[in-house]
């Protein structure tokens, strides 16, 4: 049997068609333009194509709310065009089969727990650090939500003594969440100069290193992950996984009696995305094979 | 049918036996003394008591780890003579019943959840401001854990700026964390006085709810509960109520679009436990009930 996969991004649509082993068998990249225009390329592409579930990862704030009546739907993004727009609602009539709807980054968790990095544990938190942060967890068999799905990244942290005088990046917290201090653009506005042109050795990085850390703990504390994944862009600077553990252990100050959390360990516990760019489309693919 | 249900406190365990319904039919209270002594007490509580099962509520920490070969035992506490207790095993053979076990916030979650603040909607964080900080969460039909239950009173926060001297509780980190801030011997620490020797109006009030509302914007962040209660004996000073909610909706600042979270229905959203006291041995019970 086929299942479709769509990770819809704010710049790209991944559309995918797959097999209930996870493996990709097709795929299409579709700019985002307006609604109207980046469906019908949906459309076109899996016209023909004979799947019978699809699992839908989309950029938000998006209402997962099974009961709300604004459900499958885009929320106040700064996106205009995609604004209050019935996602799941479109996606059904043009697809005609049974969807499976979540936030990009839960179905991203999805695909590393299924898929990658997170094959061997029981739980798994996917954390982005790019335009923005974001994460996803998925945990005994499903994602986590409630009200809504994860808004990790606009956790309130507290300011390293030497970046007091940054004004931070989030429209909503300034320099007070972790999106506006540790952001791909929080880094280009503190250093005038984007991350990928900071040389490795740029002091930038023990910054970057100092927030992640203690976002890390947050999370670790709150839910407890058997596996964390750092994808993004941010995190292709590979010399901030060794800052980070040394400040996460600091912090932690042997609170957490766990043998993941031992600074031998820790590599294991806080890894790459074992999917790179594919764990969300891949993700999307095996919520669409576990609903039917 | 009978079920069992004990919460097991460092100062008193509280043993009942009750039916599906969530009623108790009897209840004793033991004081806490050595594992030996103790449990000896258990046993003659439930003698010729007819339960078909048992849920458990302990202080920890514990190993919740069903894989682990300390499952079921209480972990490093500053209790010595309970330390790598096997409280797990020890019940088993005393009580011959299948048994649930879990933290003793896991269990107040899921009484809350089920017969009380939270009997209408899918989530509920329980959070206990006492002697210490801890906090449970209940979705989707089960506690949530995975390395561990959650150890949410031990999360990073931001500094009040007029507490900036005050050297914090945590034998771990500090003032750093949130026990360490605002748990009832922190603030007993910091004025010199137990929490409810101060008066209502008293400025230690406002520095609480400062800490408290920085912690809930991070697990409404990151769980999305569908609903918080807040319990514990610092959280019988009403007058924090509202003042939480002020600094909450301030720090979100129009982030989360949910009508829970205006100032309007904000106190139907953050409440005291329904249970009172006893959410946590009725949400023991009802994790006996639920696991036959
Ligand atoms: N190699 C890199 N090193 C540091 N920062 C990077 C790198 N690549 C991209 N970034 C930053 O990450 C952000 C883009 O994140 P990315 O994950 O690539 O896309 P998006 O989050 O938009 O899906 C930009 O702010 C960019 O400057
Ligand atoms: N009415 C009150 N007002 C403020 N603080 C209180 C009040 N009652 C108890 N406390 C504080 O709460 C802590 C005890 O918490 P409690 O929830 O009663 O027990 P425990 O956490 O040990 O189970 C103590 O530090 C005490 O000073
Ligand atoms: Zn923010
Ligand atoms: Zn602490």
């Amino acid at each position: 049997m086929l299942y479709g996969a769509i990770e819809a991004g704010g710049t790209k649509f991944v559309c995918a068609v797959g097999n209930e082993k996870g493996e990709l068998l097709e795929k299409a990249i579709i700019d985002t333009t307006t609604p109207e225009k980046t469906l019908e390329q949906i459309k076109t592409f899996y016209l023909g194509k004979d799947i019978v579930a699809c699992g839908v990862g989309s950029f938000g704030p998006i209402d997962v709310n099974k009961e709300s009546p604004t459900y499958g739907y885009i929320m106040n993004t700064p996106k205009i065009k995609w604004q209050k727009f019935n996602l799941l609602g479109e996606l059904k009539k043009l697809l005609g089969v049974p969807l499976a709807f979540d936030s990009d980054v839960n179905v991203a968790a999805v695909g590393e727990k299924l898929l990658g990095a997170g094959r061997d544990v029981n739980s798994c938190l996917y954390m982005t650090i790019g335009t923005g942060i974001g994460a996803g967890l998925y945990v005994e068999g499903s994602t986590l939500s409630g009200l809504s799905h994860p808004e990790m990244g606009h956790i309130l942290l507290k300011r390293h003594p030497e970046d007091s005088d940054f004004t931070g990046f989030c429209p909503f917290h300034g320099a007070d969440c972790f999106e506006g201090l540790a952001a791909g653009p929080a880094i280009e506005k503190r250093w005038d100069k984007k991350g990928n042109e900071l040389g490795v050795d740029h002091e930038a990085w023990r910054l970057e290193a100092y927030y992640i850390a203690q976002a890390l703990m947050n999370y670790i504390l709150i839910v407890s992950p058997e596996k964390i994944v750092l994808g993004g862009g941010v995190m292709k600077q590979k010399q901030l996984f060794p800052l980070i553990f040394d400040e996460l252990i600091e912090k932690l100050n042997g609170y957490l009696d766990f043998p993941q959390l031992t600074r031998e360990n820790i590599s294991r516990y806080i890894v790459s995305p074992e999917l790179g760019d594919e764990a969300g489309v891949k993700g999307a693919l095996m919520t669409a094979v576990k609903m039917l």
